[in-house]
């Protein structure tokens, strides 16, 4: 019999965009349904970079080098410089979204059936890169009772096995809006330097940290240059998710001689989106800034509507854009679904992502869903209402 | 030690872009080095598409669904209708180029350890895909004595093993430029339908046939529409290479199923590409007769000054802008590094991609040459004659 992969059968599925068809579904039948789900935020990407690539003289849309574009990793350090980050253009590699840079980086690091320690829950995709890339994820639980704040160096030794090779971190946090500071990375990149293995930092959230904390680059440290591999990307900062340009940054030689050699298999990156990208270099901080103040106001009432909502648990995120509510419920899957199927209110629903996805344990996920704030404040408000009153209408039934 | 992963070691290297550095260095000295060994077409990209991302007002560069923008898989069906294939929007994943699309249908529907055979010279990065896939190539041998025509199906048979679950086959074919009939590829069809196997078919050349063989696409055979697979692209017909727009046309449904949990993952492909995309669904024949008639010439020069060369075996190629010669040569590695290291003549040096890269085994590849005509036709033949000279003195050394 012609079949499937078994691997194709068990890929795990974004929990983000799973729930897509159902959206559809509702929208067919004149339901409004507010995103929550997806980090597309609403934010307009920087007028005068769409601009550029508006106006550029292109004859034939020609294969970039395989390490991108020449001009844009040159003007990259002037980003990174903000940063007070030394990084050179060859320390570089242009990737289409983070999303590539962290498969390619996995292949270009680890082993099959290496394992990367991730603390959970952790971005959704993690799974199935890893799944792609035939290395395993060791998750190390984190709790919503302090935030989700890292667990201890301790925690993260009891888990370090022989074929434990690398950490990976996102900071800012998707999905927990968690923001590591500069200690707790410094002794997680100590611990990877005596156990000789990789730290994987995932920093396309870099931008938005909301408290006190200063953003803090593992890049910055000088003793473990060879150890740390940064992914970035512009969709969140630039808002130009669609550009589909990340990057991965990095000093280890080896490690970018290999990449290049995974970077030339699929030729290049786009080369429109780089042209955005370059020109996205030059934004004005005050672009960034009034992005902040959107945001922070967006968390807030975010956090003030959630910590009104009877039996729901909540903690103030730091950073990125994005809150993990415990809702009470029993099978988030289950109620995410159901808000696009089952329900709405004044003709109007939301999408959210379902926790359990986020998770190596899926359990621990059943009664978390992941809140997007990439909606303005009334919209959100508006997402508030339908959801306070969809949990009182579910737990009816 | 901290060290970087076996596979990384071993991935097979782009025989294309290898040798890139040595071509800048070259440059560097003030050589100007005529490219033969990229499908990087000279030709103009369609104006009018250019300006259709140019004018689109664009406010968000946002993500687009994973499986493409609607309006795009709903117009590519009028592209297919020119050579009356009856394609549905769904049966469309756009890709990043046709070479995401060839890995994730690795993944999809191959396990690890699985055999697709593949008739070789072939496009060397299918060896990278499938060391990234972890599946495994099973070369079948075509001989440049009959212009690299397909073997009998009696020595595909021979081949196929219980873990052989697919044939991948590229048509019109690079590296060698043939171009398979309707028979032979119906011949195929009924194989892989009586032993349970895939057929994929790279038909990213598919505008690109010259001689009296009208293009024919597996996607045509009816009793094997779940099992064929076919690739594709913008990048060569519309000289689009950087716009990174594929994408995977199939009816098994299924195997659809399973490739958009893959495209999820990825999140999506370039937006300004697939604008440009879609506006080129509708570029008027007349783009395309000129641009053959370019490469008819082209091609027909190039036959003949390489038959004129003492001791260059050739043959005339029937499709895509490939010919594979062989030449007075022992090292094709060796020697294409040379051209760019140690040869010039009038301050002119060509690069070409030796031909080890696109075999299984690098062996067969030794005395053989990829050249790419890409270059118009006093160009190329500045290039040809670089090259007559440089066998000679790289022989009489």
């Amino acid at each position: 019999m012609l079949s499937i992969s078994q691997r194709g059968k068990e890929v795990s599925p974004s929990p983000i965009r799973k729930l897509v068809r159902f959206a559809d579904e509702a929208k067919a039948k004149g339901t409004k349904v507010f995103h929550l789900n997806i980090g597309q935020p609403d934010i307009l990407t920087p007028k005068a970079a769409i601009e550029k690539v508006q106006n550029a003289d292109i004859q034939i849309v020609a294969y970039t080098p395989s390490n991108g574009v020449s001009s844009y990793r040159n003007a990259l350090p002037r980003y990174y410089k903000k940063y007070n980050l030394n990084v050179k253009p060859d320390e570089i590699i242009v990737t289409s979204g983070a999303s590539e840079g962290i498969f390619l980086t996995f292949l270009a690091c680890l082993n099959e059936g290496d394992e990367v320690i991730v603390p959970e829950p952790f971005y959704a995709n993690y799974n199935g890169f890893a799944e792609m890339a035939n290395v395993r994820i060791k998750p190390i639980e984190c709790s919503i009772d302090n935030g989700f704040a890292l667990p201890t160096i301790q925690d993260f030794e009891k888990v370090i096995s022989p074929t434990t090779k690398a950490i990976l971190l996102c900071n800012p946090n998707n999905p927990t809006g968690c923001v590591y500071d500069e200690k707790t990375l410094r002794s997680l990149a100590d611990l990877v330097k005596k156990n000789n293995m990789y730290l994987f930092v995932d920093e396309v959230y870099r931008e938005f940290c909301y408290e006190e904390i200063d953003f803090f680059s593992v890049l910055a440290i000088a003793e473990t240059q060879e150890n740390v591999i940064v992914f970035d990307s512009i969709s969140k900062r630039y808002s130009s998710c669609g550009a589909r340009v990340g990057a991965i940054v990095t000093r280890n030689k080896l490690v970018l001689e290999t990449l290049i050699k995974y970077a030339e298999l699929r030729l290049s990156s786009p080369t429109f989106g780089q042209i955005l990208a370059e020109a996205l270099v030059d934004t004005p901080d005050s672009y960034m800034e009034n992005v902040k103040k959107e945001y922070i106001g967006r968390r807030n009432l975010l956090y003030k509507r959630l910590s009104a909502m009877e039996n729901v648990k909540c903690y103030l995120p730091q950073g990125a854009f994005y809150i993990l509510a415990e809702l009470p419920i029993k099978d988030s899957d289950h109620f995410c679904q159901w808000l696009l199927e089952s329900f709405s209110t004044d003709n109007q629903t939301i999408m959210l992502a379902p926790a359990t996805g986020f998770y190596s344990n899926r359990a621990l996920g059943k009664r978390q869903v992941r809140i997007a704030y990439v909606l303005n404040e009334t919209d959100l408000n508006k997402a508030m209402d339908c959801l306070e009153k969809a949990l009182v209408i579910y737990n009816e039934k």
